[in-house]
């Protein structure tokens, strides 16, 4: 078969005096996203739904949280390096689609802005991206406002010849 | 690539008073899911799929929840409109596979009612559409009971020529 | 289309007096996962994602929880048990991917171990089997370590001719 799927999950907390990264975009906001890197919840999931097709690990695997060089990253970086590692595999990325589950701010205006990001990374067309958006009805940890978490699937594949 | 893969997740709370739509179908509860819609998790995450594999945006951008037109409305409907988005864009739906999140009450006996629902709202075949269903263990939202939750994923096609 | 996909969601709580098993591979721990099996949530979601893709209904359906020929099974006799019966309908598995949410311990050193066995039983290729991990960063019942999930998907074929 020389189609493949993957998936990505990711998930960070809310904490003040961090920025709030979404899909490559700097989101205005009173809190953000705290981890190692820049802690883009979104292109994080990406990345693992790549690398996950690929069967190439994840990327806690290859961004190690204790590593300096990743101290406060653009995560952008980090899906380029991917999105690099998998055409180096003779990989090229069909479609990615995506859900951010974030109960506030509301997001979907900066959308079109983070679907330009990522193609401009990735090199895919701005239609083979999809980030879509849902509150989780103030239940759980990301009801609560402590964290967001996103999930994503991502189609690769190897032309036949 | 001719072929796409999108993702759905949906939330609703549970609460008193309200109707619980799953799948399409009416099922006998204490509780129902809340939402301006009838709250029907699983088709809203099935949407999302759908929305997401073709990069069409998602349920909240289309049918927002401050419209009055979408206020109490059968989620086939919203669902019946989607598929019709992406006719319209030559789309055809390969299958769609979903999870429904849910402690209580057991479902798996509605769950071939539920296909039938949505076979035929979307004219697919019956072996199209995959129903499971899980509960999180008396964990979480979920197992709390305060609400319930949907995961779905769908393949979609155009015909090569 | 002679291509489907499939997703998966397993839950478990851990618990004192339980073994750890995920992905095939017992895994030392202080609890374990609580469950009519094993309780391997890893190899649930998986055989979820696969009958999801062949809309063969889910592991609840197949492997009833009352049912004592399940009890302290290991699921890898349940994975092979789907395999079959999708081999039965004509298909063939093209890749799985999946994410492990757990908040401790490490498993990064089992996934080769499990990749094994999961190709072990399933007859695959290493390179077709994917497992990632990630904790919820200390949020929700993953995080306060009250359980543990597995999300998958799958991709399935059947020959052309």
């Amino acid at each position: 078969m020389n189609i493949r799927i993957g998936q990505g999950y990711d998930v960070h907390q809310l904490g003040e005096g961090y920025d709030l990264w979404l899909g490559g975009v700097k989101i205005p906001h009173t809190v953000g996203s705290v981890g190692h890197s820049d802690a883009d919840v979104l292109l994080h999931a990406m990345c693992d739904a790549l690398l996950g097709a690929a069967a190439m690990g994840d990327i806690g695997k290859h961004f190690k949280n204790t590593d300096p060089r990743w101290k406060g990253i653009d995560s952008k970086i980090l899906l380029k390096i991917v999105v690099e590692m998998l055409q180096k595999e003779g990989y090229k990325i069909g479609n990615i689609d995506s859900t951010v589950c974030l109960q506030e701010p509301k997001i979907g205006k900066y959308i079109p802005e983070m679907i330009q990001a990522i193609a401009s990374v990735t090199g895919l067309p701005d239609n083979c991206i999809s980030i879509k958006a849902t509150t989780t009805e103030e239940m759980g940890f990301v009801g609560r406002k402590e964290g967001l978490e996103a999930h994503a699937v991502a189609l690769i594949y190897k032309d036949l010849n």
